[in-house]
């Protein structure tokens, strides 16, 4: 088995490390435009072999996965068109697909090769030094088939998934792209807003002194690599401005809420029911809980309910309470002492 | 010396385990309107004895503690006026100041003992099952000293959060608030809104099952204790509602950048910038870097130049490189190739 890696950064080197720690034999090749990337993922034992070139890389490859920023997935596919073996598996790794779908159809044509992926991991950290063959365990990863891809790749990336510790999902690229724009390209400009708003305060001195956990954790994603951040940004534009649009006008009717005294209920019932819904998100609610027939869903419910119901129930049950004295109060404010 | 602890929840009980780690031999009283909370704090070591009313807990205090969400401190406040012993000394953890020193100058008069005071530490977690004798270590802590404060008093409350291992910082109550409203009130409502606006839409069931660690960061704070950031928003209105306001035009700024084609050096230059800015964030250069007399600051300064001077002009050197790159190949983007 020999693999190709193009793009040894953060995902790729990550690819190359949790390959290599299930498949100790496998070859894997290497290649990144930066010599030194291709160097460190060497050391780390993350590629086997590094390559001067895509088109030495991809030669006699079984598999090749891309993993580059999104723009230079064009150049990559390009790059390798004439090289690659008429039977290889073809992936990338890329943040948004639809635009990477469009360019493999340009440059690989009718290769029943290429299925396009996304594996949902990563951090704020780049390269290779980051690099961790654990990344991808517990994570969803995307796979979007073309109608050019044979069964065979798409069960070989797929396979290659899951493999390395992530759970499959097949969509369709624009399906991919509005979902990811709203849990991670909107979220990631959010964060970007955020911190410049801070730190193009005047007050930005005093501000950066008082600032704890709760600005670093809101500002974290401001510090995404501009290269990976640009390219998202550019090939989702549309997506990306919807969610922004959305998160807007949620902040907008916030805000009205805040300013407007005779809302306070209102305002507390907003904040009570979001932390009920956010508390049944970190407990692991997630997807269809209609959806009984996935196994994986149902197993992580009944271990939630089994390990947090109790606590959860008891929250919702207080938090309940408190909404409805905190509303009783509001009423009768002036005049009552409890404490 | 007798401390008394009025609200046993994450920070009372962790102010109380951190003087009992510090001063085992002190005796600190709690009390909690839910009693099972100054229960749980007693078993956690964090007080030595329950008290059944804020009168009784004060009662022959020297230092008295008021940790509750800000909109019951009104209430203590007016409880124990008449108990505190007149020498005692009176701080409060408050997250909004300007409304709490109104307070105390309505309930507690010309007494000497009062000094405001906020803790900028904390958690998600609440309660005293999540307190931490560590918990303020390294954190600022903000101490708003009325005109009526007696010198004795203001150092003593100085003195009570430099012995439990943070820096204090002292000013007045309207900065305090400003500038908390920036760094802490706008973030956590800019993240509840994150939460609701993803939570809201039909697709949440997928949305959820993708979300990875970027919008689980940025929703965290849709999580904090309801009763807490309700009392936040009532008691911050004005600063809360403006900072949301310059984030809205930010994210409005980042948006139009977003859609128009023709601005994506532009955009390139605005994600890079502020990622640099992040790094130096994120590497420690906070306050004024021109202030060099604050020993603190110079020391973390030199460390950081130690140790991450090398890496970190590296990066930047990079990013500015690469940035370079960009605008030169969106110029001939199309009938170039470089890989």
């Amino acid at each position: 088995m020999r693999i190709a890696i193009l793009g040894t950064g953060l995902i790729g080197a990550s690819v190359g490390l949790a390959i290599r720690a299930r498949q100790p034999d496998a070859v894997v090749v290497g290649y990144d435009r930066e010599v030194r990337f291709a160097a460190a993922a060497h050391r780390a034992g993350a590629i086997t072999e590094v390559a001067n070139s895509p088109v030495e890389a991809v030669r006699d490859a079984d598999v090749v996965v891309i993993a580059t920023p999104v723009l230079a997935i064009e150049k990559m596919l390009e790059a390798i068109a004439g090289a690659v073996k008429p039977d290889a598996v073809i992936t990338d790794t890329g943040s948004t697909k639809a635009q990477v779908m469009d360019w493999a159809r340009k440059h690989l044509g009718e290769h029943k090769g290429f299925v396009g992926s996304h594996p949902m991991a990563g951090k704020t950290e780049s390269g290779p030094m980051a690099a961790d063959a654990a990344l991808f365990e517990g994570a969803r990863w995307v796979i979007v088939p073309p109608v050019t891809a044979s069964e065979r790749s798409i069960d070989s990336v797929t396979n290659l998934a899951t493999l390395l510790g992530a759970t499959p999902m097949i969509m369709d690229a624009a399906e991919h792209d509005a979902y990811v724009a709203a849990i991670s390209h909107m979220p990631m400009m959010a964060s970007t807003a955020l911190f410049t708003v801070a730190r193009a305060s005047e007050a930005w001195p005093e501000l950066s002194l008082l600032a704890a956990g709760g600005f670093q954790g809101m500002s974290r994603l401001a510090g995404t690599d501009p290269a990976m951040a640009y390219d998202i940004a550019v090939t989702n534009r549309a997506n990306i401005a919807h969610w922004i649009g959305r998160y807007i006008v949620a902040l907008e009717e916030l805000r009205r809420r805040l300013v407007d005294s005779e809302k306070d209920d209102d305002l507390y019932r907003v904040i009570a029911a979001t932390e009920l819904e956010h508390i049944k998100y970190s407990a692991g609610k997630v997807g269809r809980e209609e959806q009984t027939n996935e196994r994986i869903d149902s197993a992580t419910d009944m271990m939630q309910d089994f390990i947090a119901g109790g606590w959860l129930r008891e929250k919702l049950n207080e938090a309940k309470l408190e909404a409805g004295r905190r509303v009783k109060e509001d009423d009768n404010r002036i005049g009552r002492r409890d404490i």
